[in-house]
């Protein structure tokens, strides 16, 4: 009776998710940076799978930003992830589509459950450029028992002198995306109890994407990361780079992009948590005087009355290079299913 | 065998639902109103919840509204609802998140099986204004078997001069909203079969939000409602005012912002059943030369071949103190799961 | 036991699907016409159905194109079907809400995994106007074991002469859509294993939809089609055609627009099969000069790994009337489920 109900089963083998954060921001701004008093749901998700077989799966991911799309409006509704996996055989999977690069430590796990604070760190927002979705086709899978890979080759970035050559403007979402210059990722990473140690590597054909006038311009980015937990210690650290090649971005400072986090943390109790975090970067380092670093500090705490659901509370001093520092409070709320 | 699969169930303490309405509107203007013959698929709503555990659950209510949605089309997506809810106890519940406001009888009940007309009470629409969601956290519960209560401490309305103070364009739905000052709500309800009376009360720190060089604006808005049923009749009535401080809204006649309705209804079978409406609000009626007084008459039919399917049928006459009035026939088809 | 649980599935009757498609173009441009080098997640769908008893069901389709719908965004959220089915008898069914016209071989059945070509074959993208939705009400059934009907009554075109009387622009989507005129459409299909011929007519009682100092067009659409398979061998062909009436249409060459295609194919294994397409269409076929005539041919492959999942490859040769052709490369990944 069993097998028969599950061959009618209209919802067989499909998987249903999401999460979601909703920010309130409470920031004094100095030296000529804006106060900003915002609530805002900032993000909510719906994730939709499927498993065809044993070998093949789907998985989606759906967004809403800031919670309200429409012309004028301040949202956006945006596919993150689409794409089909096939298992080649126990160790080796293909993938196929639209997919977040394994980058860094939040692209391919950035529910607000998995990290500390209200907002992402500032790294894996301005130079990674957290959440950073292609679409294309790969392998990944695992070399041994503790070390994985994945290696893509993807739709590329598409910037320009028009936005300082800035990485996260150029993303281009896989929405009708120029696709003269490929790119590609590969990371590797080691992970045994406690601790894991990765990084990646991404390298662009061109940023401009053939720009009608503009100098063709090759890039890469290098990172590295390591997350460790040691009884209730854990401490994640992360280092980023940009190379773009090309006069232009010289003329910009942003031929060199760099930035680094170090964050300690410990959990005080099962549900209770603290953190801090010193986060460091620059998008036009490649400038002498472009006064374009910045250095954040935060510290703050995770409650989760259960493991899907988390209250967050962090404070955050700023001390820029060009004087203009948004200081203060952020609180959230997150879950995740 | 059935605990082990259950342990296995991908979508366990999922829930899926969702609402919508197609709305045909045959208007005839007269005094300088404009015809209007559409057809709208005015709400399409779909609703994912989870309970992580028996007592915390989250519950959230994604919409297109108006069928299309993206740059220079007439729709929007929003979100209506996302917050998770922490049971304290067997009667008091502590709420998070992005929720509708306890105010009126529609707001948080909205599903077009739930209410008699093709289109919401003008009431509900433009002095309460129904949909109406903020993002914040607060506690609601049963006092007694018979009485319910609700506060909540939420983001506020932004409105200005150049939207006459129109309470319904304040709503900021938690989209980067300003969040300057803060609201509060409180409701309190009396039910026992066939009698339900409620009422609620909201404050606005400022309805402006701290607009730069506008007059700070406090305002509350206060409400009552009675549902009845007895037999095949029914009798639902409102009435709801808005007071807003300040001289700028005064100037406006909008310091003063009220409506009511009364409803009887009658079901002639299961499925069949009749109504008729008497609307009547003002959202200038801080002044006397305004002629912002608007007056409605609603009478229709709701035919449901399902408990969660209608068809409905209704006609209207206006006749509103500047004397354009669209008077004509609204057809629709509602569903709700 | 079961029974019990059956009765407490929050899911009980409901249903999760969808369907996505990946695009890459790398055509060259001749005769004026532009090169394109694009990757593009065209459609991600979600379909969410609900049986509220045997007799009365619940269906729709959402779907997000160009995979980012927002202000100043390239994509649009769209709902292209919301429907109540009712069951008169075994053999009739009553239809009201928003739905796919019954036209063409792929408007009903447009799921990549369904159709050869990375791209929707040209005719019915232009002239039928695959997808085409419209809200109304209507009846479909069998006649008999091997005869099939569909009509319906339902919202209708507005084009104009802005638009140069396109028949795809003139699609609503249900959207606040202008509503003076109606439509309607009926449609016959015979099918008996391995034959579908089927054809459709379409009756728009005013194409401008009483656009001011527009003259009243009233338009028709024909159509027949064919779907052949026998053993590895398959046939598809269309011709689809429309007629505008009035003076406006007529003086653009758009009061005759046609088109048609035939499609052999031929499954190399159970996963492998490779197409061949000819495609002649005209929006301007009612003018001599107008050099409106385009020629498309297109040859491919589709490998399905899974019965729902596909890759697919194909090249396009343009030979149109006005020397503007665009060749090249295609390549999608597609999926449903």
């Amino acid at each position: 009776i069993l097998s028969e109900e599950q061959d009618y089963n209209p919802l067989k083998g499909i998987t249903l998710g999401g999460y979601g954060e909703l920010h309130y921001n409470a920031l004094s701004g100095s030296g000529g940076a804006s106060d900003k008093r915002e609530i805002d749901f900032h993000r909510f998700v719906l994730m939709v799978g499927k498993e065809f077989n044993e070998r093949i799966r789907f998985q989606s991911e759906l967004e809403l930003e800031h919670s309200l799309s429409g012309d004028g409006e301040p949202g956006e509704v945006e596919l993150e992830q689409a794409y089909v996996d096939f298992d080649l055989n126990d160790h080796h999977t293909a993938r196929a589509g639209l997919f977040l690069l394994p980058v860094g430590l939040l692209n391919e796990t950035h529910e607000p459950t998995r990290f500390y604070g209200v907002e992402r760190n500032p790294i894996e927002k301005n130079i990674l450029p957290t959440t950073w979705w292609e679409a294309g086709a790969g392998l990944y899978g695992q070399l041994s028992d503790s070390v994985n890979y994945a290696v893509y080759l993807h739709s590329g970035l598409a910037t320009s002198g028009a936005d300082s050559y800035s990485v996260r403007s150029g993303r281009q979402k896989a929405a009708k995306a120029h696709a003269s210059d490929p790119a590609a990722t590969a990371a590797l990473s080691y992970s045994i109890p406690g601790v894991t140690v990765g990084g990646s590597v991404n390298v662009q054909g061109d940023v401009t994407q053939g720009e009608a006038g503009a100098e063709k311009s090759e890039a890469w980015m290098g990172e590295i990361h390591l997350d460790l937990a040691r009884g209730p210690w854990g401490l994640r650290a992360l280092y980023a780079q940009w190379n773009l090649e090309g006069d232009a971005p010289a003329a910009l400072g942003a031929d060199r992009q760099f930035g680094w986090y170090i964050e300690p943390s410990y959990r005080i109790t099962d549900t209770l948590s603290v953190f801090a975090r010193y986060n460091q970067w620059d998008n036009t380092a490649g400038s002498n005087g472009s006064a374009g670093g910045k250095e954040q500090v935060d510290v703050g705490v995770n409650w989760k009355p259960h493991e899907q659901v988390v209250l967050k509370a962090d404070y955050q001093w700023q001390n820029n290079e060009n004087g203009q520092d948004q200081d203060g409070l952020n609180l959230g709320v997150g879950y995740e299913f």
